[in-house]
């Protein structure tokens, strides 16, 4: 059918099986042909054809609430919903949103974007339902990976102990970002493999070894323990033992089994999990076969090879760059450890992995766990590498005030993906990071100019045995500069100068170097001499270069791709008024009071006026006398 | 034996368990003694003395690493490595310390106050051994509630699936500082009622309808399950589904059961989970017969009677007064729900659930659930009220971030102990809460300067409907002014002066109001007269009347008891820059940038400057002409 009718799911109710395979298959196809273009998450969209239609026909959105897990998952969604046609603005500016929005439909009754969010939502839901004695269903759609962030699990804890009538649907389909990891990963891998009777007997044997021989009981109930044993580990007694009921595992990939099992829990009073199997990439053979993750959100393809369409890029990965000069380093230093919470292949911890497996841990989607496990490591006078976007560090924040700042323990925090992200909007822009960062005691946050510096800057950190430090560094790559050798350490606080000047200084790091060095060569031409500092250190900052400056009354710029509150201008603001220089004149530039959406970087930083032209724009209004001379 | 004598645990080796059972009595003859005294965590201390003796008897501390979650119920620890002799000064200004502190010993290995970060630190630790090859055993202790906080969940999780040596010990006394609640304390509910083969018929029964009927095989398999069900859930299965092996339940006042099963424990390959039932209070009936939570950490009582020592208090308490408010207005509006993170008796909820159970949650120490679920609640038009403290909100930062700001949601966040705590030292100071909320867009941020405003300012936050809103308040008790009848909405974003003045201004809030006021009575006897603002919205600011001020080019010195970076202070820098005031002679009083120990308040800010004399300085340095011409 041409998708681009729809304009809710009330079509579903008149449908046929049959007419819904042929449905996913339309959906299929498009979702290959549009992704092909526009890029997006392919493989997590494809994997729920059937359970998303079979939702939206067995239920009543908005009515009954389905809420996405983490949300990159909803495309099928989107387009049962009447969006099909604005998948050409798919993650562009203005356009469609990677994940559910609430000012694009009624239908997206939660916003995601972080993971392990829905269940504490859905309790939530179904607390103002019972309150307001309305009826209505409630259905996370959860993933596997999901599950063991941990607010995932106090949920599941919350929501056994309340009874209250739920259904939590568990999308399992062995991975979630790269392959998942842990002991409840398990839990489901012996679920999954178990089919519904059958349960491996050499593996049921392992299981009943490891039981303790409390009382000698084991030999004379071994026997009848098979039997029921298999019973109750197909039937789920982790999840029954939590207080829900559980169902499956059902294909999800098969109508008939999805709608009988979604009318079973419809009738079953209390939580309920059903538990779904599906495939990432069903139906396209290059993301259905892929194992690494490569195929989980992916920029443009060509449909029939399945080549993934380049742009040119000019220097490494940021990744890559800093996670290849801690493998160097971890060459020398046996202290070295890598962590990663479920990103090995976004934080480009390949390469470390497969050199030094012992000294490599993917703790799975568990960012609080991560910090901590990095300040235990450190206590042991080892040095972590604690791989981290930027926006996922958030929920580590906790820890690292805690755990590792308060207790000043040696954590290397690399910050990746910070700044403005683009494409993947505002759950997923990394600009809190300084201002969360900068208030711990303790805590040391730098940010390079370009890769070779970058390079340098890991090696600092991990030479550092201080306290923690954050190296921050951007999505995307580098310029493509030249690569010194030798590895050196940057003075702890020590800024750079990259062009003298007299009349203004503009103090910046990382991404926005380059913007501040155009604008200086523009006013140049004006006869307007501005200096431009790489203030690579954000805490502690130069105190004698600024002093400096201070002392020569000249009108300050900050700028930084970071939220402007309490953010490294303010530290620039407290440092002048701390130390006297109350007439300074200071203006900054950053990130505003509010939340940004979803865009290219460049558009994005237009919107918010971080523009050469505004530069200049500032800086002319900064020195006044100069501007009526020119 | 006088315990003042030990140096170190080594003196244990040689004792008998009857020699063990002695010093257990004088071991609690000491805490109840001494806590009468100084006050402290007596219920949980109580608890653990015969798993904290038989812990270091039978293991090697400071080789092998015991863990103390959360840390409060470390003193027995602390008196068997040698610092009896320094309990006279427990909680207070540079005394010992109520928590684990590496600068005090050794063996403390791991310093705490917040739950649930043992079991990362203890893999941590693990690790590093094994890629050290060393061999020690790494022994996290860790209560049933503390277990149910997401952190602890993800490090269970990726113990279980690392399959290295570890031994957790479950300590279980169904009760953190309230009764536990959620799925897990009823797994570990029916262990403990279990006994060691004791399942009651009738609950298993009641388990077994609940497993869904799958393929109708229930009838068939009922019979031979009832037996291995017994089995299997007396041995734990849920943990042995995690990949641990579970040992237990022990009685943990029973020395030769210690004994027996931490020896097991120590050959059993893999992470071990011993199950240790313990009794909170145990020896001392007060303490033990306690079930509100009262005894779990309490100031000086009269050993005979129980009794506490109440000091004279003016006003009412500050969570009472909010949670009190908060109650009164649920009469006459249906969406207030309250929503506490295992602290229904601190934050003084106890009236709320009594009078509205249906609309009172609280959801165990799960803090990032309780701020989600609380969002998922606004989502349906209710208007949750999350009760928290300020320094436990920092582990739902992303949840403010994510969930709450970014979905601009209604939540009323009420924001408890914030600014110096005191005795509870550095873990619990609520100093970081506004650097880490007044940098999220869509946020408000509040503090009332006595509680009759307060209970205004409640009304306030639940009458608000533009997004989130959070009120700060102290740790203690309100002033005893008087209170009005009728309560009111203070406009959002207004101050309100509170003394006239023209020489200087300072803008402060809360707590350090009445310094402020002092030490404008001071200065008018040197005739500066100083205005005084109570600056009750950190966020937003009040824009008219800061402008006004800077306009009249008055030197304005802010005050907060929160941390500097990134604070009330640096918003009003901000604020005065981005208006072109850079003139404006502005300084800043606070929370310095460093973690800040145990000790009165007083004691506190006298330590960092933060007193009425130093206010007076700071005026005066601001006033230069002023001061020349007195």
């Amino acid at each position: 059918m041409d998708l681009l009718t729809i304009k809710d799911p009330s079509f579903l109710k008149n449908l046929t099986n049959d007419q819904l395979k042929e449905l996913s298959a339309d959906v299929r196809k498009f979702l290959v042909e549009q992704l092909s273009v526009s890029g997006g998450h392919i493989g997590p969209n494809l994997g729920v054809v059937e359970l998303t239609i079979a939702l939206h026909k067995e239920f009543n959105s908005p009515e009954d609430k389905i809420i996405w897990d983490v949300g990159h998952q909803s495309y099928v969604h989107k387009i049962l919903t009447g969006r099909a046609g604005q998948f050409d603005t798919l993650k562009k500016y203005k356009g469609l949103c990677g994940f559910p929005k609430m000012n694009e439909s009624e239908h997206d009754v939660w916003e995601t974007g972080h993971s392990s969010t829905s269940l504490s939502a859905a309790m939530g839901m179904v607390a103002a339902r019972e309150i307001k004695k309305e009826k209505n269903y409630v259905l996370p759609v959860i993933g596997d990976g999901a599950l063991t962030g941990g607010m995932a699990l106090e949920a599941l804890n919350h929501i056994g102990s309340e009874q209250k009538d739920m259904i939590v649907i568990l999308n399992d389909n062995e991975m979630s970002i790269a392959p998942n990891v842990g002991a409840l990963h398990s839990v489901l891998g012996r679920l999954r493999t178990a089919g519904k009777y059958k349960w491996a007997k050499d593996e049921l044997e392992l299981f009943l070894k490891k039981i303790p021989a409390v009382g000698g009981k084991v030999a004379a109930t071994a026997e009848r323990l098979k039997d029921s044993m298999k019973y109750l580990l197909v039937s789920g007694v982790f999840f029954e033992e939590l207080g829900f009921t559980y169902l499956g595992p059902i294909d999800g990939h098969n109508y008939e089994e999805l709608f009988e099992n979604l009318r079973y829990a419809k009738k079953t009073k209390g939580p309920v999990l059903l538990h779904v199997i599906t495939k990432k990439g069903k139906g396209y053979s290059p993301a259905e076969l892929d194992r690494t993750g490569n195929w989980h959100g992916t920029g443009p393809y060509k449909i029939e090879t399945g080549a993934f369409v380049k742009s040119p890029v000019k220097g490494p990965a940021w990744s890559s760059l800093v996670s290849e000069t801690v493998r160097k380093l971890a060459r020398e230093d046996e202290r070295i450890v890598a962590i990663t919470p479920a990103m090995p292949v976004g934080s480009k911890l390949e390469g470390f992995a497969s050199e030094f497996p012992e000294r490599m841990y993917d703790v799975g989607i568990a960012e609080q766990h991560a910090a901590t496990f990095a300040a235990g490591l450190a206590t042991q006078k080892m040095k972590p590498f604690l791989a981290i976007y930027s926006t996922f560090l958030q929920r580590a924040y906790d820890q690292l005030v805690h755990d590792i700042a308060r207790q000043n323990l040696n954590v290397f925090i690399g910050v990746d993906r910070a700044g403005l992200v683009g494409a993947d909007g505002e759950t997923h822009q990394g600009v809190f990071d300084i201002a969360f960062l900068r208030h711990l005691p303790n805590m040391v946050v730098m940010m390079p100019k370009d890769e070779n510096e970058g390079q340098h800057m890991v090696n600092t950190a991990i030479k550092y045995d201080d306290g923690p430090i954050a190296m921050r560094f951007p999505r995307g790559n580098g310029y493509g500069v030249p690569m010194d050798e030798m590895l050196r350490e940057i003075p702890i606080g020590s800024w750079e100068v990259l062009r003298e000047g007299t009349d203004a200084a503009i103090l910046t790091f990382g991404t926005t170097i380059p913007m501040a060095l155009e604008a200086a060569e523009r006013l140049a031409k004006d006869d307007i001499s501005v200096k431009v500092v790489n203030a690579r250190f954000i805490k502690p900052l130069d105190s004698d270069m600024l002093i400096e400056l201070l002392q020569q009354k000249m009108p300050i710029l900050t700028i930084e791709e970071a939220i402007l509150q309490g953010g490294f201008g303010s530290a620039v603001l407290e440092f002048t008024h701390d130390h006297g220089f109350s007439g300074a004149v200071i203006d900054r530039m950053g990130i505003p009071d509010r939340f940004i959406e979803h865009g290219s970087v460049d558009e994005l930083l237009a919107e918010i006026g971080m523009t050469v032209e505004e530069t200049v724009n500032k800086i002319n209004l900064l020195t006044p006398k100069k501007q009526k001379r020119a």
